[in-house]
């Protein structure tokens, strides 16, 4: 399988063999059903899948995947190329990739959950995942510098890394407290770790090192919504899209929660192809103008108090063309390079040995 | 992570790093449902993980899990140790490892369906598993023998390696037309193969061979059913457990399918602690004794036509204890080595450069 992208930035190795130390998998957090005459139900964890190259740096990254998705975020491309997993791996990274309780191989939940029939809702995750515009029955049109591959084979692969959730995940539910029991328990596992977000996850993130000193930093990729503390709320946007106004919701922490992500690196990284000004009728595309507001706005709150948060517009550093998933872009070895030199700048790619 | 194990075979190097050419995930089969306004949504196709290791042999095992599991079967194991994965990677053999369609990250599937609230049943899977007798209200009981760990922790993962279907796959629907479509489209992707089942993928297993010849060689772990022509039908087996019923009911396939399963040899392995003589009145007990006959029934037919089936009985070989998982049982590798030794008689296992 050769790797074929934009932009390569060479002599590091993008296609050596990766060399593994140990791999595996197991579940963490959950919850037992026990009945009245003591069988039991194991229920509501995460499944996480593990690979320790040899020689590993100290932090592992740990990755989480957003909203429909499941491992497949982080792994090869819908092209086939490397995703994240593998160019880290070679960069020396141990990784560790998250199924969320509920989702793929952490889909086992206590609670009844129906499915309903699939519904075709291509043309709306086209929009906001930002592949270009799809208004049915016109065609899909890909933004003319998209960073997806243009072949009919990739974008079916594209549309099929989704699962359904067997279970609530939704921002109102304590879901949401499910999910990072698990993602904590993770950390008390591993120990000191980098944490990568997407989308839907970036909450869990945000809370997780509200809970866990644990997580040394926090790279979010475009994370779909923010938490804040109860005495300093984000003004109200003004949108008439129903989800965006959903996600622009602040999630409200207590302030000793909020304060723990003043102590660490926070890196939010948006796309290209994002409307900053306008508002718009397109089903999809109001959310990001909405929601990069809400990234300032989250920012300003965390530094004020001493955090460090940055933005990581990628076409300010001369990336175009990124869609919602830039870590599987054409150029995300590029997108890699950054995540790299984010972390060389903080101090959090040491090689040492020790891990496990 | 160190490799523990009661039997080691030794001088193969099993704690060596897995040393990869390439690595990566993608969707196979499926279908897509396409709305009024052209709209679509891709549904029930089966996801793969493959592993390609440096100067890989010949022909890649594909591993097909069984009811209720998922990847994690032929993963790390419930205490850590290595599991198929590990062991036959470091071997020299490509790695595809199945989520089928409508389970973990093949999840997505069209039609609508409802999954209740959780029951407690560990201790019919207890039983069913072989790991010994468990009778609630009274405590589990493992077998004296039983290639299992006996620290909590590992029950406690071996509990979790399940998810639930995400639509129907028993043995009376359409499913099953939809996973060897998946299982068939897989093989015409990656070219000639050796396969491995387990369990209630055996059903799947045998009609991916009647549908492709890429099919080379089929090891399958104490399968649940079989298949049989309209004209030789086996015996009826006497039981009063309805499980063990239902799954001793021959799958009929046309004879022309059938007798595709003559041209490739084939093993079925079971392990200890089966009742061979006696109804049992403990579910799950009962299941493998009305198995292990429609086995010999299976072979007969199959080798009376010219076939290569042969039962490996675990026990026999001088391995006890080893239950319905036994790749990944305490003495997984001497498991391994029975395999590795197959795939030699049947010149299987050439080193041969040109896999993709």
């Amino acid at each position: 399988m050769i790797t074929d992208v934009g932009i390569r930035t060479g002599g590091r190795g993008e296609d050596d063999p990766i060399v593994l130390r140990s791999q595996g998998s197991f579940a963490v957090g959950g919850t037992v059903v026990t009945g009245p005459d003591g069988d039991t139900a194991h229920v509501d964890h995460a499944y996480v899948q593990y690979q320790i190259p040899v020689n590993a740096r100290k932090y592992p990254l740990v990755m989480w995947h957003g909203g429909g998705q499941f491992s497949k975020t982080w792994e090869s491309t819908p092209d086939g190329r490397d995703g994240f997993q593998n160019i880290f791996l070679r960069r020396g990274f141990a990784t560790y990739i998250i199924d969320q309780p509920r989702r793929g191989r952490g889909g086992r939940g206590e609670a009844a959950v129906t499915l309903p029939t699939v519904q075709p809702m291509n043309a709306l995750l086209y929009n906001i995942f930002r592949l270009g515009c799809w208004v049915p029955p016109e065609q899909p049109r890909f933004f003319d510098n998209v960073q997806f591959p243009r072949d009919a084979a990739a974008l079916e692969q594209y549309w099929r890394q989704t699962a359904p959730s067997t279970g609530t995940d939704d921002l109102e539910d304590p879901t949401r407290i499910l999910m990072t029991d698990a993602s904590s328990a993770l950390l008390d596992k591993i120990g000191p770790s980098l944490l990568l977000t997407h989308s839907a996850s970036g909450q869990f993130g945000w809370i997780t090192r509200a809970r866990n000193a644990n997580v040394k930093a926090i790279v979010s990729y475009e994370p779909a919504s923010f938490v804040f503390p109860p005495d300093e709320l984000p003004p109200e946007i003004e949108t008439r899209d129903p989800l965006a106004a959903a996600l622009a919701k602040p999630i409200v922490i207590p302030r000793a929660g909020f304060d723990k992500l003043t102590e660490i690196p926070i890196q939010l990284v948006y796309g290209d192809n994002i409307e900053q000004h306008n508002p718009s009728h397109i089903a999809g595309a109001e959310l990001w103008r909405v929601n990069v507001q809400r990234a300032v706005h989250f920012r300003d709150v965390v530094n004020r108090h001493g955090g460090q948060v940055e933005i990581l517009n990628l076409p300010e550093a001369g990336l175009h063309g990124n869609t919602h998933f830039p870590f599987s872009d054409l150029n995300n070895i590029a997108v890699a390079d950054l995540l790299s030199a984010f972390l060389r700048t903080h101090g959090l790619d040491p090689r040492e040995a020790g891990l496990q």
